[in-house]
């Protein structure tokens, strides 16, 4: 394990798309292929089961593999001869007909298929569990007064629910979007050397459908050797969920600021303490999934940019794929992992939100009793008005309603009932209730209850 | 106009996103809002059509809009101002209730869907052109035969037809992913300056759905100001689109050159001609194709990057958003009206692919020797067989066929009649018409039938 | 004018790339490169003189370049056939001699180099605004006590005077890094069809003398119409400045917070007023600056993802770069010119900033005493004690040196004396001086200085 | 050693920015700065002797190390405790001053640096190589013709030897950038825990100025916690020079068509042999390097935008930088290293050259003939008749010079010797030769000569 692998990654994701867990699948794959075309009587049933009974690492000498790879440009060659080898061993007969018909590559991207397939059910899962806690806050804070901020500034009232609501809905489309592309990218690559099955006459498609229904895959109605656009559109998929990932994390460490101090990570274990200053209670869990959300959207242009693959099979372009892909999953794989765990143990504090909401003497109301005064006297002249008051407010240091209280012309038109109603957040929270609601509704069941068994 | 307008877009998308039309759509918009107002009483119907009837550019010194954004951050505010002004021209009433309960965001935001929504469909349409190209290829070349190539060398093999087929497959599935995200990107944005709709009370939910219906757009569970989840997928999903294009284009190219000159744009109205060389035709339109698809992912990064919005609306990174997603629109609208163009006129020279295909003597069917020789003595003798053929035919410039004539075991288990056929590209198509037949079954119909009157 | 375009560019550099100037740059190219061919006798003079003389606008149609670059692929063989036409209207001799051995690429790159050169001045210039507003700030705010950050959370105490300091030092490399660049860049681009000016015979070389000492550039050992580094250098350092730009808008947003205060953006003109919040002031120019340090990023991987051109000139990716380099120029100059408006008027808040350093009741002077008794008990020992400490001072809402005041161990080892010393920022800033004083000392003169007239 | 890192990187850079050697560097740093405290007598000099003996692995549980990364949020935090226990284990008073006065970054971006600097150095040489292999190949071939291609497509003759000088010179400003860049970047990095070197009182440059001493660093005028523009520089020039490799193996890739075969990549040790194919021979170092440079631009980017650090040292960006600088590092010594190999075994095929240069029947010396032609009759009606003749040469598949020798246009002007001598490539050269003389010149010596011993 690399040293900022329990930082960054999640230990399953990694499990998932290590190089031993890829030479797995490849050699899966092989399996898969061998008895599909023993299947369709391509090849001696003995022969399949030969090969299919040396598909696994005591066959492979991953170390020579690498060497292989230099010669060849890619893993599968060198695999497919270790295997071979391995077969012809116990077997002669059988070692003519390992890889049969395929090309490396529908070999790896279908490896590939199998092995992202894994980390979206990982990620779907760490999803529902960066739900479940955001629905426990929107329902615990639902009430929870805190000052609404745009352009990083204060605006309006809002609540804490209404906020891990927002949130909770984006994360519940990201966990639909994965859905959608588990299924688009869950197809066999099966296609020969040029993608024509020309080694295996007319016999083609009924391997195909054989080597996917073992595989648990679907048969896409062409290879797809030069056409990447299916996992292009994995990566721009995890692009944007990191991208969430980032935005929570982003609002998290932003809240968890010296000054504001309205929500804090866990510091279980010891987690965010410094080398040097005792004091310090460091945002880790912000500071890695900003980190990974960084880090992915330069990963999913280049496979956006690789994708010009020339003609049958591509060179360069496919060779991009190979790490990037696997960086994509582990990254947003950690993310995903990171934030289930933030979220699960974030610490809220509503007195220090409720302070905050304060912490302007009333001019975070500013809006609504512009809106009030508005229906009267016509909006840009109450916007006016208010704008005068709030430099009043804050050059005395009082309350802007204090200032609005004095002046004449916002007491021809508002009671003071009226005005003090105007200052209270709880009255100024418009359809906060409606969308907490809304959410809480659509989100209620996991997405991920459907993605089954895996 | 831009001067390279001409190459890299399409007039009609640069229309749609122009600064004119991302100011009308703006001024639908808050007519929208002041009709939907009037529905729920929250305004008087006569301020609602007083509005409505000043929400055109008449209306707008567009001019002064620009100075009016430097100070406020955004064109919103200016637009407002100036709206406001030119009702209160006509009736100081009505002026009051101008941009009633919404924020800037709430305006720029749904105008931005509205334009992303009709660049689509200006998309889907070009997709159905470079389709229905692509199927008359398909149709036309399905038995034209052509090497296969894979990293950059002869493979196997293939007809031109196979080749069309594929890129038409893949367009369709762009076509079926721009309809997906047609639908996720169509929504409302409305949620007032915190996302909670305060100045509108209880009736927010009401005045939203009035407000999609008069704009034919659907509201979406919350406001979502800050979680940008539908845009980014929208860029991504015009990254993943480029691409596609970016293949086609490479692989024209590539098939363009000197060398190879299996297919050629067309040179209509001079298209392609060079400032000093008589002889030259440069394929322009893949040119053009390949530039906007090395300039989208990069385009794409910046918009993913740029989700990580501070609380309830961002600073910096929704700004980043107004441009690029505008561009990536006419980079992809461009690369999508170059690519029907393109293959509608693209000349294909037969006689030229059969001659590429006999260039090697032979060498190109070594993969059909070697497997049915395989059948009998195991794949990897074979392969070793008849790569020493190879080489032996490469130095005495024979035919591969004459050399592996020649050679006894070859004949002890392929008879000369076997041979002959083995070097009948016909004969070595595997499941090449199967595929094809499979891709123009899927793809008969337009996908774009459905997304209807727009 | 783009509605954007005063809110994030530069009207001085907007000009410099715009259209307009581009097709003068590509004339006065034209212009240099007959009057050397007429000083190597390649062409008469009076064709020079006359060919020169039609190098303005008034010779071209820029409505029907765009309908050309369409046809051609790139902008200049239409704008040579026009000049052509248009010298041939005056002297058909002098019309034969017209864009003589050169190729459109020579153009385009050329009149590239010379906007670049313009663009890379105007933003020296401005950097040297900013350079000048950061040092006004540091000598004025050298002893201004505030809260070190890091993680967001409160370190150590430092000063306002230090902050930025170090923001001038950054922009001092920047403004050194472009001087080089300015260097590199300024190449002339002469090569002829293919790179080996062929059509002048032997003449090349003088050829390329006297037009780049016409145009003030220097003439590089080989042509590079291929070899796109110097302009990728170009872009990369652009990247590199656009992200101090945003380092620095962030820092100001984030210190802008409503809970932070600590400065804030000049308001003059109204800058930062909302559509609805009457109390707002939105940091406007910290948006437009980070934005654009958002947009750079992908824009330059562009670039360089587009440098592996085909052969001796390329296909697409040096189509990628005519508009890709222009955005960079445009929104590095943009964030430029706002970063030195936003410095120029930038307010700051000392009592703001001495109350944040307070707002944690001692904690941020936690290390000063653990560093202190470290020395005493080793270092590993202190940070414990401390950091209990700082528990029971949250907990108990007690200032941190009463609290450690009342601890035996810390007693026997810092006298009370001491503790207080401790305690006061001015005592524990280290270095902080040296640094500011480095930095004066080397920022004294502008870089800008040798730049010259231009 | 993971599976794909033969094909992909090079060894020696691996080791250089493996964990273990970042493990290494960083326990350089302590002691480095242990020593440098002594000598400054801040702490006692058996401690620092003490601390020194220590820093090494022996000291180190790796496993433990990442658990605490989580925790902690960097690798350095664990790492201090780690190192202080050991000392403590000989001697706990020397253990209270392990990490004295330094902040965790001080040590990781040191350590960086340290890496990068190796790093370079060792691309440096692979550079080194391959400019040898550029000038062994260029003196060979200065005669060498082949055809020059401009868009895909046949443009002018050249010869293989100015290709390989136009590729030298590139590479060799690629070294010099590079030199400028180790020069940039190799400072240390000291501030404690806000810049300000607190804990060190005045003593703080002291103990910089030893520390940069002992480590071969130079002391930069402040610290840079969160200004990254070195790093980025540093970044932005890899990304460049990945783009320069690129181009590089483009074009050998394109030459290694099977239609065009004009040069081959070694096949030494089996190179580029196919699972499927026996007659395959892939071009595999250019995937490989092509695959390198298509992935640097984006994790530039990714550097680019994580700039925006906040404050005294960031959250996340900082973060964002750790994996993917040596990510940069290795993909780029990884194309360094196969370009080396690449250019060392490349096998050209003059003979093949000369026959692609003919294969178009003299079209490719219609340039020389229009220019000819044009002194006499005019650029534009040069160019057009000339144009002509080739359509007429292309549809009567005669040789152009035979077309051209019976237009009387063509004859009034042109001598018969003097057309034969226009379709003589050799004479339309231009000045191939003075760019080639100019570019061994300035390269004849190693930029890498200076760079001195490592």
């Amino acid at each position: 394990m690399r040293l900022l692998d329990e930082l960054f990654r999640s230990k399953a994701v990694e499990k998932a798309i290590s190089d031993e867990t890829c030479l797995v699948r490849m050699l899966e794959v092989e399996a898969a292929l061998a008895n599909a075309l023993a299947s369709s009587e391509l090849i001696p049933t003995a022969a399949a089961r030969q090969i299919e009974s040396c598909c696994n690492l005591n066959s492979i000498d991953a170390a020579a593999l690498s060497a292989g790879a230099k010669r060849s440009g890619n893993i599968a060659i060198p695999l497919v001869n270790q295997l071979t080898r391995s077969v012809a061993a116990k077997n002669v007969e059988a070692a003519k007909f390992v890889h049969w018909g395929a090309t490396s590559q529908d070999i790896i991207d279908t490896a590939l298929v199998l092995q992202a397939r894994e980390v979206l059910h990982l990620i779907l899962d760490d999803l529902e569990q960066s739900c479940s806690a955001l629905r426990r806050l929107t329902e615990s804070h639902r009430n929870t007064l805190m000052p609404g901020r745009t352009w990083m500034q204060h605006a309006l009232p809002i609540t804490f629910g209404m906020k891990t609501a927002y949130m909770l809905s984006a994360l519940h489309r990201q966990s639909r979007r994965l859905q959608d592309v588990l299924t688009s990218i869950s197809v066999l690559q099966f296609g020969g050397a040029a993608g024509t099955l020309a080694a295996l006459g007319d016999k083609g498609p009924a391997v195909a459908e054989e080597m996917a229904q073992r595989l648990g895959l679907s048969v896409p109605s062409t290879p797809w050797h030069s056409h990447r656009d299916r996992l292009a559109e994995l990566a721009a998929a995890l692009g944007v969920l990191a991208g969430s990932f980032g935005k929570i994390a982003r609002d998290i460490a932003l809240l968890s600021q010296t000054e504001i101090a309205e929500v804090s990570e866990s510091q279980e274990d010891g987690r965010g303490t410094s080398s040097t200053m005792p004091q310090k209670s460091n945002p880790v869990f912000c500071a890695a999934i900003l980190a990974n959300s960084f880090r992915v959207p330069g990963l999913v242009s280049t496979v956006l940019a690789a994708m010009a693959q020339e003609h049958e099979r591509g060179l360069g372009g496919w060779h991009a794929e190979w790490e990037t892909i696997p960086e994509i999953l582990s990254l947003a794989g950690g993310a995903a992992e990171r934030a289930a765990e933030l979220l699960a143990g974030l610490e809220v504090h509503p007195e220090r939100m409720r302070a905050n909401l304060e912490i302007t003497h009333g001019l975070i109301f500013a809006e609504a009793v512009s809106m009030t005064l508005g229906r009267k006297i016509g909006k840009s002249a109450a916007h006016q008005l208010v704008a005068r008051a709030v430099k009043e407010s804050r050059s005395q240091r009082r309350n802007l309603s204090d200032v609005l209280h004095e002046h004449e012309e916002v007491s021809r038109h508002i009671s003071a009932k009226e005005l003090q109603d105007l200052f209270d957040p709880h009255k100024y929270l418009g359809s906060t209730h409606t969308f907490i609601d809304r959410v809480l509704a659509e989100c209620a069941e996991p997405v991920g209850a459907s993605h089954g068994a895996h």
